[in-house]
């Protein structure tokens, strides 16, 4: 186990050296180099490791220590996003270079290097106490990067190797070296697309315009339903589910060391548009959204051109937020959108899946059920120390705006509460050209878990 | 002039073989090719050629005969479409070929067919009576599949050469070779392009939404403001200007050998949507409107990818009925999408130009002014006569829902009022794969033209 020991940024470049880009065929060889690094990296830390395969790309499954231990799993993904467009790295995304008290390199935080600052920590645990008395199961999967189409029915299977107490994860986001969040709550998903079809081709509006409903014009009429002009969603029952937040809750997310002054202009935006009675920053947050990812139809080139066009379509997500289910809400959007759409046109709304949203109220806090395990009480309140010692602040309790299904896969299917201490920020460029990942943050990382382990037990 | 008497198919053939594709600088021989083939035409019917320059390409002006005498305009143009895409063309589409009754050749309809028509009967005519009192003037322009760009200048700078009694255009439609159209207006045009922006780059919906306004949103919610459900048009004074159609003009559509359960299965929809108080028939011909020919915005590939994007745009032309005007419609349109668009995102409106509408009263008809030129008077009652003789039955009077703006402009600056006489049809393809011209039509209409023209004088 020397690497992490000795030089954990030494593995964080070996392990970003393999290509692992789960969406893409050519990088299979990229995809089962970076597996076995991990995998070899968890035997040199005494543990048992299976592969689970799946259609797609198998997932490690690795356990060490007795069952009879209180029981953590541990979850990462191996796979990264595509690098693409190469000509905006300063660097090779694949040849990891170090620049600025940063590391460069496509998957450096997504979901590399906060894999490599658990293990290492791990390491040193596993150093100063061989016989360290907590079961663990590493899980680490290679589809991420692409929806986790595998993950569910791996669960099925599996779910009774994945008993435990607690699950961690570093997958999330924090404002920076200076202040972590731990986060307790991701949005849910619901996707699906809208396509309208009018006439059986594309007509000369000249000759045609007057006659018929433009598939353009019934579907912005359908979706622009959707919302009220405060930017409220209107579809009947959207709302009914959402927990409000606590207030304990606002009062963490107030304490993010940031402004929304700031904000608006790394965003750009003339101004905030969150939903009535939310500021921006709880809007992301606390409240559902319906969103249009993509919308098109007609002529899409330079200058005009004077078409009704045949079809048109409009990809939606929303994102929802405890306790609104995922299906539900898709089939209620879809009926608005049914219903809104004349009968002189034809619409089909396709739903795309997604996945429901997960919420973790921190052990003693105010809505918490103290029916937790006891791993998962003494896990944030040590958490809490360790990161304070690290980091030099206690961290924030927060929900965050994104979406990882798993995690509520796990909840529901393992009965798995999750402590998401996120390491990655805005400035890594996750999914973007120049991904890096933070070195104060990772050196500071390591400090704090090897805290956080030891304390743990 | 033997070709035009002798073979006017063969002339046709010949007009075609010049590719001249005004819109691609690599056709430019194929242009000139053209345009040289209409000059020596003209020159054997004993016409005075000159060439205008343009910036683009030059307008062919020719005249013969008496100034003293009436004074007849005939407009055509020598400029054709793309032939793209190529590969669904049955035959080369500049080496025309008979099949089935018709030749299939790109231009063959619009407007070279017609041109030799024209040309063809004007050399029956000079043959019978080299002396025919008639002073014409021809004006065959090579940018109208372009949109006349230097039209306008031109006419500026040239209108006293086309002083005249009446113009003569066979650039327009009719329902087949049993029945012919006389166009007695033409929509306008007003076209412009919205751009909404939201923030600098495209953004994760799950990390920023609720945060901000979705420009998509923003978009359709403008885009879906300007009409109500039923599909009026709801900007503020859009009406206002429209001339309601004559009662004759109603009848006179009803004419139409055409069903509305015919022209829904050749459009392929489940109903129509007219305008309130409209059949579609009349919508099209009597009715303005505001069409969406090209909305855009977000991630427009497979599947789902949860973005918010940082622009969106819709590109808008509104068709236009007497008395509406270009520039009003399109400062109406541009402040109602303006107003329609919150603060929370920025909204720029580029107006495109077009054209006013055009409309001309057949004398006699009521609505007519009776002081039309004696020429007019009479060449509208003498087609009415040739073209039954020709046909076998009078043609209908029928405004037209498709624009040519030109016609308006050569109304407002040189006076000129038109006789539209539609010779080609659905079935010929235009701007289409398999253009072609109904060779029955070809040859009923140069026997109908060459009666018109003896009758005229």
């Amino acid at each position: 186990m020397s690497i992490l020991l000795d030089s954990p940024v030494d593995a964080l470049r070996q392990y970003v050296s393999f290509p692992s880009v789960s969406a893409d065929q050519s990088f299979a060889d990229g995809v089962s180099g970076a597996r076995e690094f991990a995998c070899s990296r968890l035997k040199e830390l005494g543990f048992e490791v299976d592969l689970i395969p799946t259609p797609i790309h198998p997932i490690i499954l690795a356990t060490r220590g007795d069952p009879s231990w209180p029981r953590l799993v541990i979850y990462g993904h191996y796979d990264v996003q595509p690098p693409d467009p190469l000509d905006l790295w300063t660097t090779d995304p694949f040849d990891a270079v170090e620049r600025d008290g940063r590391l460069y390199g496509r998957g450096a935080a997504d979901n590399k290097g906060p894999q490599i600052v658990h293990m290492s920590a791990l390491a040193r645990v596993f150093r100063d106490n061989p016989d360290y008395p907590l079961h663990i199961t590493y899980l680490i999967e290679g589809e991420e990067e692409i929806g986790s189409p595998s993950f569910r029915g791996f669960l099925e299977e599996h779910k009774q190797k994945l008993q435990g107490d607690l699950l961690l994860v570093s997958d999330t986001g924090s404002p920076g070296a200076d202040q972590l969040v731990v986060t307790t709550g991701l949005r849910g998903l619901s996707a699906m697309e809208v396509k309208i079809f009018g006439p059986k081709q594309d007509l000369h509006s000249g000759v045609h315009g007057g006659a018929l409903l433009n598939p353009l014009q019934a579907l912005m009429q359908a979706c622009a339903s959707l919302h009220d002009q405060e930017g409220r969603v209107t579809v009947p029952g959207f709302y009914d589910a959402v927990r409000p937040p606590e207030q304990w809750e606002r009062e963490e997310l107030a304490k993010l060391p940031i402004t929304e002054e700031d904000y608006a202009k790394f965003l750009g935006v003339p101004e905030f548009f969150p939903p009535p009675g939310y500021s921006s920053l709880e809007g992301i947050r606390f409240c559902p959204t319906l969103e249009f990812n993509g919308v098109g139809g007609g002529y899409q080139g330079e200058g005009s051109k004077t078409v009704i066009p045949a079809e048109a379509f409009a990809k939606i997500t929303c994102r929802l937020v405890p306790d609104q289910k995922s299906e539900d809400i898709a089939n209620k959007v879809r009926q608005a959108i049914e219903e809104a759409c004349p009968s002189a046109v034809r619409v089909e709304v396709e739903l795309k899946g997604g996945g429901d949203p997960y919420v973790v109220i921190p052990p003693g806090k105010p809505g918490s059920s103290g029916q937790e395990s006891e791993l998962m009480k003494k896990a944030f309140s040590v958490a809490e120390d360790c990161i304070e010692s690290g980091f030099g602040t206690r961290p924030i309790f927060l929900r965050e705006g994104g979406s990882i299904p798993i995690i509520q896969d796990l909840k529901e299917l393992a009965g798995l509460d999750s402590l998401m201490i996120g390491l990655f920020t805005n400035e890594d460029n996750l999914h973007a050209p120049d991904e890096s990942f933070n070195l104060t943050i990772m050196d500071r990382a390591i400090n704090s878990f090897e805290e956080f382990f030891k304390q743990l037990i």
